[in-house]
């Protein structure tokens, strides 16, 4: 059977399975009983596979500090993708008229005034600051699960504004940095044959913003800093990333001076886990319905009878 | 043994028992291994509770659309706690200024412009668009697990801005919406004393805003709306509300233009369980270690041997 790829065909059918339910507004949807069940078979199946690395587990609620941000610029990078929460802090005659203005669908935003916190863009960043100080002989690794967020609202289902990312991020010395992710691109690409995803590697840059930012792109695609697991899921021209392999060098280390235990500076990386374009890859290949997914994959999602 | 109150004392001891990571902003902190295992616990004993009731999954990420907040009239009712999120949407050259103004240290945020979206204040809100028209006999209910968001930084470690709300949401008619809320208010006073929590039933009212909020709680309290679970945390004056068992008449049954299968219009309730309390209830009035937990409340939480 060949796959064809027609991409609101495909939304359709997430949508009529009850996999997905619209909110309205691009990027942005509710998740049915089905869609949360093989996120949960995601979730064992990583946990099998780093079941023996001892890894810390340590999760954030999907906002950081907003100085957070700024330290590690964000904002030179992706200003685009940026979300910020905002807060009302007036009195009582103003919070009148803040909800006259809300009633009367008239913009309310600029009554509102830049809170301490900022949606997480990236799951990891929470993770560097607590790791000022030297690190033990080894590094660390740990283990993340956050919801994170990025401005870009998209027709595509596999491009939401409010996504679940898990990572494992890895602060050691280059000798166990860069192998150690070398060895998750190669469980990935077992873990995805496995699970019956068509997938191929790229070296490949962030979405980096404006004329300088390509320049930034380049430069990162030329000392591969980064790869992806491809996917092909709204067409076969353009695939999907569902996963990234990122190696930071000692930027982290030196932004947050996280020191290896022989004191020079820590280099970091991590495994950008998309559970929802991994969820979103696995309906599109195997069907909408994982009651009829193929025995070996239900079992590594540890999807059983009629679930 | 009598409990003491010590609220520093206690989030001292969340801290240093690597339950929680503080993020330098109140309210906002990463969570560690053992408290996301007791989470997990809690989720495994709620799903037992009702897996006999016959309810839909739908799970929401932490954002839902601006104009859903407008249509509840949430800026009416709690402007204080609202939090939207604004995005950059200029050009290259306003990004150069953007970042250097970050960079700086200076405020940025009247550079961005507020987006269709805004956090999730109370995970419910996103179900009830989802049902306009007609319910089938006998209504519907949907079991839900969000972040929330509200804007009330604060030194209590059960004050969070970011926190994991579960609820069970009730859509049908007057005579199966009340019984139900009375049925999970006796649910949870049993799985209480089961995790030996001391708990007690109140009328409450909801944090409304300035002076006409005043009014709003006093005839929400006398109508008995609002009952809440309290178990002292903090203080054991001040005990501090874990679950609230909500009736809205037919409030949401009118915005969002819900029907009984008879053509009347929707009554609503919902149970809002709140994760993240329940666990620090159970740090508080257990000790900071799961595995020195008295087996019966081990079992209950589905925590095994070494955890």
């Amino acid at each position: 059977m060949t796959m064809t790829y027609d991409m609101p065909a495909f939304y359709d059918g997430l949508v009529s399975n009850g996999l997905i339910l619209p909110s309205g507004v691009p990027g942005v949807f509710g998740r049915g009983a089905m869609y949360e069940r093989v996120i949960a078979g995601l979730n064992h199946a990583l946990d099998e596979l780093a079941k023996d690395d001892g890894y810390d587990v340590i999760n954030h609620p999907p906002v950081l500090p907003r100085k957070l941000l700024e330290k590690v610029n964000y904002l030179e990078s992706f200003p685009h993708l940026c979300g910020s929460i905002h807060s009302f802090m007036g009195n009582g005659l103003e919070a009148l008229r803040l909800a006259e203005k809300a009633h009367a669908g008239e913009p309310w935003g600029d009554m509102l005034v830049q809170s301490d916190v900022v949606m997480s863009p990236a799951a990891c960043y929470s993770i560097y600051p607590l790791f000022k100080g030297q690190l033990p002989e080894g590094g660390r690794t740990i283990g993340v699960n956050n919801w994170v967020y990025r401005h870009e609202p998209s027709a595509e289902p596999t491009r939401m504004m409010a996504f679940r990312m898990r990572e494992f991020v890895r602060l050691a010395g280059v000798d166990e940095v860069v192998p150690w992710r070398e060895m998750w691109l190669n469980r990935f690409k077992a873990l995805f044959e496995a699970l019956q995803l068509p997938a191929h590697a790229e070296v490949a840059s962030d979405p980096f913003f404006g004329r300088a930012g390509k320049m930034m792109a380049a430069s990162q695609i030329e000392q591969k800093l980064k790869f992806e697991l491809m996917v092909p899921i709204n067409s076969l021209e353009s695939p999907t990333a569902l996963v990234s392999f990122n190696y930071h060098q000692t930027k982290f280390g030196e932004t947050f001076e996280i020191l290896q235990a022989n004191g020079e500076l820590a280099h970091t990386a991590c495994i950008g886990i998309g559970m929802e374009r991994i969820t979103m890859g696995l309906f599109k290949h195997l069907g909408f319905d994982p009651r009829q997914w193929p025995e070996s994959v239900r079992q590594r999602l540890w999807i059983h009878g009629q679930v």
